[in-house]
């Protein structure tokens, strides 16, 4: 049964790393010492090492060890044998890429089916989407392939992010970006506000938090739905 | 000789369509009677038709005849054959993705290198520079390559934005977003903010329009270049 925790951010202004979420973490960890996780976005270009060692210690408060996918010699196996997964935030693309080359995209579907507790933030979350095509970020390096996880039946817009009406800018807005993605995609779009999060149980998807998700599905108008909402028939 | 404007934006905010730009374009197009549109990059997934319209009413007010590029059979002839070539803003992920199924890269630089003058606007701008690795739109189609006309040594990032220091939400900044870029490519990225734009003289490349720009090259703290400026070092 899967068991998957999709949250919009890590972490919410004027808190710190996770802390927003770490009581609600204690509980979907709570059959796990040992959490595995993946540092491959590399929020800043920081090193894989330098990644870990924050999430360590945001773990600890929660008495959980942690262990980067990196300091493994199989990646595979590191899945495989995983008690819990993490995929931190910090470039899409870089994410998606590594995934690929290390051949974990259907290493990490088999184990998350198979009920390993799997939590993503911001592009650990845009990745259990069906492509990374509604991300945020500049695309720093060329994946070979941008589809994803497909964890859940649509895709997911983290950070997601009203449109300035004062902005005299005149770049997209994130609405905007999303309605051309229906130009040329058909699935619908969950777009997750900072301190929101999607809990997967099995075939059930509930919206979490304080905060109303954003719902944009291929020829309809925006729609808000409001937190405990179940979306599992949204496809 | 080369002979280029990169401009940041189509249209600042309050005014028309090219409006702010419109004096420039009379002068750089003196030379052409039809200009080549490509509306490959599709706002708001718009048709090519609707696009080479909105582009034919403003090319009216300089008395310049417009031409889209999927008007024509043979889009590698239509380049060869053209007096001057316009690509407007949009998706730089499909506009990327047109370009490259349609043979038109090398077709583009070709005529470029020989001096048919060529205007970009945002995603045709940033596909001006090496790659657009430092696009900010969002990847909606998955394109061949993410290798651009490289008509400059470095990149291009249109609608630069600066950071604001009153926002609470965590989404990283586009100085951020530039610094991870950094991370894994070694090319200069020009931040030309809306209203600017770099014109192109054969081996000369200047900044123009009224506004500074700013430069990021790897390893060094980012900085702001003025208008006039000569920026045929950068590479």
């Amino acid at each position: 049964m899967k068991n998957i925790i999709i949250a919009s951010t890590s972490t919410i202004h004027g808190s710190g790393y996770l802390d927003y979420i770490l009581e609600e973490l204690n509980t979907f960890f709570k059959e796990a010492e040992t959490i595995l996780f993946i540092p491959y976005a590399r929020p800043g270009g920081i090193s894989h090492d330098e990644y870990t060692n924050i999430v360590k210690t945001a773990f600890t408060k929660i008495n959980k060890t942690v262990k980067g996918i990196h300091e493994f010699e199989n990646p595979v196996e590191a899945i495989a044998n995983a008690e819990a997964i993490f995929t931190g935030g910090g470039n899409t693309f870089v994410l998606t890429d590594m995934l690929h080359r290390n051949h974990l995209i259907e290493a990490i579907q088999n184990v998350v089916k198979n009920g390993t507790p799997y939590l993503g933030t911001s592009a650990g979350s845009n990745i259990c989407g069906l492509t990374i095509r509604t991300t945020n970020d500049m695309p720093i390096v060329y994946p070979p392939s941008f589809n994803a996880l497909a964890l859940v039946p649509f895709n997911i817009n983290p950070h997601y992010l009203d449109p300035d009406t004062n902005s005299k800018h005149m770049g997209e807005t994130r609405e905007t970006r999303i309605k051309e993605f229906h130009g040329f995609n058909p699935q619908p779009v969950v777009g997750l506000r900072e301190g929101s999060w999607l809990r997967v149980s099995g075939d059930s998807i509930v919206l979490k938090g304080h905060l109303t998700a954003r719902i944009f599905e291929k020829g309809k108008s925006p729609c808000e739905v409001e937190p405990e909402t179940e979306l599992n028939t949204l496809k």
